[in-house]
């Protein structure tokens, strides 16, 4: 039997019917049932119970955005560190391998390619790397599992949310055997909050950056074949292979959903920091070589979006 | 056998000389022996070698002082909240009772009784609470182990570093079996740089408030006197009982001293954090009925303190 913690969030979701589809049997335990953020009840349970595998997409995001975590450090704290070192002690002390849902967004811009070396771009702005990537696409390579984060507390700026996932990730490597999942910007058919295609349509402006992300039951899929091929344990980078620009992704929602609305974009970074951000964003071009080498497959970015659009279900509003 | 992580700190060195005082059998392991920071060796060492009890005095203070923990957001949360999950969640899994030392530094302020009812006077000024402890000192109280943390991430504004120490006994509690010590800014006979006798003749200008404090192997040993007499695990504030002013302290060290230099002190709070500081100080009075009911005992704080300065070692500076 498989445990999901967190079956009920957007993430939660997609594991949740993609075990449904696969027909494992699984469980989805609410909080209310096991208090798995305490260390004792959770080993008594993973005792009595031994999973075969536990799934964590528990976490604190912040609402409506990550600006929310700033004023709320203990929960981001113990939501993104503390949670997963919580489980990764106590799924070690039962030993029972598992994986946690990180986040790509421990890191920020790009690494570039140029006669051969390749470097790190962290303050790149938003219209020099669309130059680059208009001009020289195959100079710009994403960040691999072996990077270590550029956008956290021991390499910042950063947001909170940002360095507490940077910070789980650092406290779980090395407890036990566990999957260390990282999507980036989930999206996909279903008009939610929390879908990249949704918010897009509803910031009042853009902001234009350069992204690696992830189609959410893509993702789902993607991280249960790791298990189900018994993929090496450790840290994979799970989004649709390839990067977009906020610009692109505009332009797809036009194609398809033809909305009324005309988009704006903020003029530049700093306006967009000034008027609608607190705290900084990640934006970051993420490398899925370790992944697809792996044998799991994930469509290639624009197939994926282009595949939302055309399917598009407008959230039911009655 | 009793297990000592941190044991060649400042307090951890008060640990190892009252446990070889009482002949007791102990081992001071250091990092490069095992790294109780990594749950896996941990978990298996304390499995093979099944100690009666662990204490950890290991953590994250910043040197010189707190400032410096602001800009080690990562170290800070590791030292102070992840460590002490670590040991908390492998001596749980193997059944091994254990001590934490914590800090009172989670509080600010004091406690006052006005016509029978009691209030948290958190933003107080020195002045404000000198007056009131020269006039009514029977009003003031210190806060107790059952108060909430109110100089926390979750009731701010704090340091990071109490953040983090707050954050710390949260994450612990109800983990397994330990012992949460609060000490307070040790002190005692020998100069040192973590001497808050020390630190106060080194100071240029001295910060006036009010503080409750430990004498360095008071704690020591009303700590080891707890688990000698199996009280209850859980949260003791360790202080030596009372409280004193700045002032109180710097006319002591005349007395005692003579030191050739004249004690300044900052005008204000104000003028203190504007030249002197970068991140907030906790400055508090605890109570410590709980450890005293239990049947342990404490000096005086003004006996303890006039003690230390009798015996006053200066550092050997050859």
């Amino acid at each position: 039997m498989i445990l999901l913690f967190g079956g009920t969030g957007y993430l939660g979701g997609a594991f949740r019917l993609e075990l449904q589809r696969r027909e494992l049997p699984f469980r989805n335990v609410s909080r209310s049932e096991l208090d798995y953020t305490r260390f004792d009840p959770l080993l008594t349970f993973l005792r009595a119970n031994q999973p075969e595998f536990v799934i964590n997409c528990a976490g604190y995001t912040g609402k409506p955005n990550v600006d929310a975590c700033e004023t709320a450090k203990a929960d981001t704290l113990v939501g993104n560190a503390v949670l997963p070192l919580t489980i990764a002690t106590a799924c070690a002390a039962a030993e029972i391998p598992w994986g946690q849902v990180s986040s790509g967004c421990i890191y920020t811009g790009a690494k570039i390619v140029e006669s051969g070396r390749e470097r790190v771009e962290k303050d790149l702005t938003t219209p020099q790397l669309r130059a680059l990537l208009e001009n020289s696409p195959d100079w710009v390579r994403g960040f691999t599992e072996t990077d270590v984060p550029n956008f956290s507390f021991r390499d910042g700026p950063c947001s909170f949310y940002s360095g507490t996932k940077a910070l789980g990730e650092e406290v779980i490597r090395g407890v036990g055997r566990s999957y260390i999942w990282r999507p980036r910007i989930p999206f996909d058919e279903f008009d939610n909050v929390r879908n990249y295609l949704s918010k897009l349509q509803r910031y009042a402006k853009v902001y234009d950056n350069v992204n690696s992300i992830s189609h959410r039951s893509d993702f789902a899929t993607a991280c249960l074949d790791l298990w189900a091929q018994r993929a090496p344990f450790g840290i994979y980078n799970v989004t649709n292979p390839g990067f977009v620009t906020t610009r692109q992704v505009v332009a797809l929602v036009e194609k398809y959903l033809k909305p009324a609305r005309r988009f704006e974009f903020w003029a530049s970074d700093a306006e967009f920091y000034q008027v609608a951000a607190k705290t900084p964003r990640s934006n970051c071009v993420l490398d899925t070589t370790k992944l697809l080498a792996a044998g799991v497959k994930m469509r290639p970015v624009l197939e994926a979006l282009e595949a939302a659009l055309q399917n598009w279900q407008p959230e039911n509003k009655s």
